[in-house]
């Protein structure tokens, strides 16, 4: 595995920051939320001004072996079908990234499809599909690290773009499971209570879906160790997920984490790395069953509760405009100093 | 007092609305809030493709006679000295308002201040702050009507700019006070749980307003109706805006509701009439105590909440980006069909 070297910023500036808050001309606090992000991005970018550039989402495709059991609502093919449109503009993502001017890119890390040159998409495919791990492991240790490479390949072109605030989307279908087999080794909640129903499963469904990964996780045989339980059950973009948000931490950028699965990828990314966490904002708590119990392990309080259940990256860009709110709030609203205002308090 | 003629949607486009969403490329439901929204505002615009035209914001500003008796954190001066922040740009709702593109317009109701010809600001001046309600009526009949009449007059001036979509936002010292007589009146739930910290009174100050409130209450010899409730208790700033919601909602115009102050307000609107409900998107739900209650008697649940608790319509502007992702969801997003996708379900 790639070694990462991911600073915990340093405090020290908090004072300062908080400082600056309360002085802006509103009662102190009355900001709420706002301020404390006005704190956390203040912190990462080391300054008392800070400035959001160039979003960028990057959604990683792939498709799990795992599908054929019967543990997804959604067909197999629908990951190969949102590609198309992705690419021609015409799924929720696109239109979040229009409405708040994110930079979008595709990226095929192992999508069961031949796309041959598809303009606009980015194709880093691993392999067709990962391997169906009720057997065995989803990739060799080759695969998985091909993956990682590949996440911290898209935050360096997100990087020489200029950005430095970023989310990670996926797509594929089957990916609830192998993120509710890694939420429950990597939280030790039991697995029943991480399985939900994905894109749209009923009770029924669930309970099958339940029985799989159960017996999937039965029939581990791997070392135990993150690593091994990324490869093992891990879809290739989960994986490259982990990779670019680690990457992206390394490189001192914002990073706003979108739902249930990305949750997972950044739970996992946090047991390699701890420090990943202070660079994270989290945008939306979903309904997927599971996703409040994973937030509340890791201590997060997603920004909204929309009931979106759609991944890509639409709860964190959806969440987008309020962490832009924190960064004008602190650069723009005067100071009571300066509007010649009583003070609150 | 005016008669509005307020129409409540025609429901019978709810289906065709629900049958569009449902056939966009995405899992069904999968964007919560955000179909909910869109099938509201379709409703109220009549339309498979609703639009939204330059949002604006209403900040109504007045004093409030009652300050004297210590119920607020705030020095009464301050009303006067944010009018010149806003006016320079640099208030909290400045920034929303820029970052949303909300046309913003502050308006003098009453403000104990004589500003002279100020720029910018639309003076409706009815009286130099209300009379303090502890001993009699907060303003007469004639005062009222002509507080409603602002409203209604700012809001046909929104409908010349070609606004569609609304919120309205207040400044003044002192009005939680008001707000929290009203709650309690409107929604039969005791004074205490309707009293809070207002712009940062601490347990004692909270007693204090709270004891000054109860007697306001047991003062009062007016009729017991509605009207004479608002113009007993209200705020010039606040009748403004019952009045501003009502002509809203007789324009079809969807209306964003702020915090704690506005949510009184439309409270009491839909107490004389009901439909007006039907055109309000609630924004965010603050910390004020109370507020969650009032918004449970309106059986309404916010899209937003993050410890705002600053006013000036700033709840509303924080939401809109979301208001406006619906919309976009139901224009851009494919459907099935077009995308040529399996349906998820």
């Amino acid at each position: 595995m790639y070694t990462f070297n991911i600073k915990t910023p340093d405090k020290k500036i908090i004072p300062a920051l908080q400082d600056k808050i309360d002085n802006l001309t509103k009662p102190k606090g009355s900001l709420g939320r706002l301020e404390e992000l006005a704190v956390q991005i203040g912190t990462i970018q080391q300054t008392l001004c800070p400035v959001l550039k160039n979003p960028q989402n990057i959604v990683f495709a792939a498709d799990h072996g795992v599908i054929v059991e019967g543990v997804s609502f959604s067909a197999p093919e629908v990951t190969a079908q949102q590609i198309y449109n992705f690419l021609k503009g015409g799924a929720g993502i696109n239109m979040f990234a229009r409405q708040h001017h994110f930079m979008l890119k595709v990226v095929d890390c192992g999508v069961n499809a031949d796309f041959g040159h598809l303009p606009g998409l980015f194709d880093r495919k691993i392999r067709k599909s990962t391997t169906n791990y009720l057997h065995q492991a989803a990739m060799t240790k080759a695969e998985m690290n091909r993956a990682i490479e590949i996440g911290i390949e898209m935050v360096d072109l997100a990087w020489q773009d200029g950005t430095n605030i970023i989310s990670f989307g996926e797509l594929g279908m089957a990916n609830t499971s192998a993120s509710s087999i890694w939420m429950s080794y990597f939280t030790e909640i039991p697995l029943k209570e991480c399985v939900g129903a994905g894109s749209g499963l009923d009770n029924k469904g669930i309970a099958h879906k339940y029985n799989v990964l159960r017996q999937a996780m039965a029939n581990y045989k791997g070392d135990g160790s993150t690593e091994d339980i990324l490869r093992w059950f891990g879809g290739f973009e989960m994986v490259a997920a982990v990779g670019g948000m680690l990457r992206a931490a390394e490189r001192g950028m914002i990073i706003i984490i979108d739902g249930f699965i990305m949750t997972n990828c950044v739970l996992a990314a946090s047991k390699l790395y701890p420090e990943v966490l202070e660079y994270c904002i989290f945008g939306h708590q979903g309904d997927e069953a599971g996703h409040k119990l994973v937030l509340d392990v890791l201590q997060a309080r997603p920004l909204l509760n929309l009931g979106l259940r759609l991944g890509e990256g639409t709860g964190a860009i959806c969440a987008y405009p309020i962490i832009e709110s924190a960064v004008h709030m602190i650069n723009e609203i005067n100071s009571f100093q300066k509007a010649a205002i009583t003070k609150y308090f």
